[in-house]
């Protein structure tokens, strides 16, 4: 069987690489005599490269060459990846992709694309890089209605926070820190500010809720706010700072969705992902919860997850497999305003037993936290649920100008 | 299409409550108009059930019954359940089993009759519960050559040993109250002896690394001799001990295998696998380590991988799944005595610093462990990587009077 390549950048050498290394048992599990790579579409050329003698620069060439039966989209981006996966899937080829991007913004179209053409469009890599997800979902939690999904789906702000949290550095010592290491770039926005975790979010509402989900509808926090001191109090109440990316079903139907720091129970496994790594949690009616746990992005995690896909593409080459979404509607997203949860809130005040008055006031009960060290005129306070509307509400009109941080609780 | 269940007890209820409860979906993602269960065999009858109706002795009428397409195992133990399920696969009907004993005692045989017949028996709810875990190693990790494969497989021996590390209970005490509460048998040997484990661990071994392995092959310690000493060791060196059942690939090709009590490291989240939550962790050579995580055991998550495994069933009814493995040989199992691995050694001496001599050279270099208020002549060392054998031989002729615990440790 023949494969190309689209973008060879880390993930797309990666996955030349692992075709390579491991092609035997690759082989043998894709039922095929043997798996070869046809071609490598990118503008670069890479003369020292063991690949570089399969690079090409024209696309057509591979969407008119019928010997081609899977092709590797790992360019990233939405143009052009979009209309030549489109392309590919129109000629009958089935595509993987690790291009969350892609997948967020037109994944229904593609999904609808490919089974019109009998073809299979496969993105295990797009969350979570090599970490199943996507296929577990589908497959082994199909006896589950999925009460709601949620994790740590961004490997850079997670490594920042865990800096952050395991050795007091400050955001910008951490951010610094990520990006000589590689992990975040030099404009970190994409990361830092949530929009990665939100693409993610939306694959896995789509794939557990079946309605595709825009990532403009989805309200999204990054971590740029988050202080030591805030990391000191979730470590009192018992937990750690996590970004947490999370669908939820609503008893209405309709989905609430948020990536936001949030704080996690101790107990809980995500709590206890650091680094760059990425955990994704399950609740199904039937099973409970269940975590997937792993390397989030790099070369070769990513490359396992697109091989993976790639190996499925060539056993299901001549049946289709039954994989897809529906459209979405904005009916189907709630108003995060009506989300219920607990809230983290943080206040720097003039006069300390007034403020604890109102908050007592606004929320009745709440459980006041504590840190060592913390200024004289600091409180900071874990509520029940309450209705994120309330919330915005109440505190925009009595806390105002004392409000320093407001991060959600999880129940988990 | 039409499904029976032999053996009624809490996972067979649990399937057909979960097949009942969430039937439309389950139907859809089936691809099937319906999905309906025509018989339950168990010799004890349930006139107040709501299955009671369905409910026959005589396996004859289920293996002759052309309607039935897909039977569902979950009678426990290796006979009558062989011959049932084989007959069912020799008729062409696909099964399903949470059976761990059948499938780590019969499963080769089991798979290459289910081939011969273009029949499916799958069996992800024999290890590890509801977790997704057979599926996502077949499938979403096609692309590694495995390296490794471990984890925690028994939720009673976990929920003992969590009590032990967190409410400092003894062993006997923690083992009463996981009686009490129903999560370990009248005769606990099963667990706490390790088998049961064993037995998951030979599914996985197989699957990961495509050749039987029987359970008499795997040497197996269970948890009964561990000592509140040794938890506040393990505490002290940085982790906690937890019942590891592991197989991993020499470089020899062979593998090794065991079930004992282990070190493990605060950092992996299998020290953080508590209660009775299983964990399992897969190294690949592509994709480093990834965690799988959640109930191990009980009625719904086990009922939600059986339904899982019936709707893949009936989705390749007419296509069969291609999945199994190689039948064992005596040379694919190394000795365990070959083992290369860290130890955790606690010895009662008259004269302390005769034996730390002693150690001192019997070991080389090692680490000494301190817990508070330790007796006097207590030792207690890590040692680095040695051969099992060389350590069994070392340990009885130097030490043989002095040794408390002896514990494995794991680097992760």
């Amino acid at each position: 069987m023949q494969i190309a390549i689209m973008g060879y950048g880390v993930v797309g050498s990666g996955v030349a690489a692992l075709i390579e290394k491991n092609n035997k048992s690759i082989a043998r599990n894709s039922l095929q005599p043997e798996m070869k790579i046809k071609y490598i579409l990118d503008l670069r050329s890479f003369p020292d490269d063991p690949f570089g003698h399969l690079v090409i620069s024209d696309f057509s060439q591979i969407a008119n060459d019928d010997e081609v039966s899977i092709v590797v989209e790992t360019m990233g981006g939405v143009h052009p990846a979009y209309e030549f996966v489109l392309e590919c899937l129109k000629k009958g080829k089935s595509v993987v992709t690790s291009n969350k991007e892609l997948v967020a913004v037109k994944g229904c179209e593609l999904l609808k694309v490919a089974e019109e053409n009998n073809a299979n469009f496969l993105f295990e890599a797009s969350v979570g890089g090599g970490i199943p997800i996507i296929r577990p979902i589908h497959q082994c939690l199909a006896a589950n209605e999925i009460e709601e999904v949620a994790g740590i789906l961004n490997g850079t702000t997670n490594f920042i926070l865990t800096k952050m949290i395991n050795e007091s550095m400050t955001f910008e010592d951490a951010l610094l820190l990520a990006q000589q290491n590689g992990y975040a770039e030099r404009d970190p926005s994409a990361d830092i500010d949530g929009i990665d975790a939100c693409r993610k979010i939306c694959i896995l509402a789509a794939l557990c809720f079946g309605k595709h989900v825009y990532p403009e509808s989805v309200h999204t926090e990054g971590i740029r706010k988050i202080a030591l001191a805030d990391v000191e109090y979730a470590l009192s109440w018992g937990g750690a700072i996590k970004l947490i990316a999370r669908a939820k079903k609503l008893e209405s139907g309709k989905i609430t969705l948020s990536v936001s720091p949030a704080f996690v129970q101790k107990s809980c496994l995500l709590a206890s992902t650091d680094d760059v790594f990425n955990a994704v949690l399950v609740r199904g009616n039937a099973v409970g919860d269940v975590i997937f746990y792993g390397r989030g992005a790099g070369k070769f995690p990513t490359a396992s997850a697109v091989v993976a896909d790639v190996i499925d593409c060539a056993k299901h080459i001549d049946k289709r497999k039954v994989f897809g979404w529906e459209d979405g509607n904005a009916d189907f997203v709630a108003d995060y305003l009506d989300n219920e949860t607990a809230f983290y809130i943080r206040l720097i005040t003039s006069d300390k037993s007034k403020t604890i008055a109102s908050l007592t006031e606004t929320f009745g009960e709440f459980d006041v936290l504590n840190r060592s060290d913390a200024p004289e005129n600091e409180v900071a306070i874990a509520t029940k649920a309450v209705r994120e509307g309330d919330l915005e509400g109440k505190l925009a009109s009595v806390f105002a100008d004392e409000i320093a941080s407001v991060i959600r609780i999880t129940d988990y």
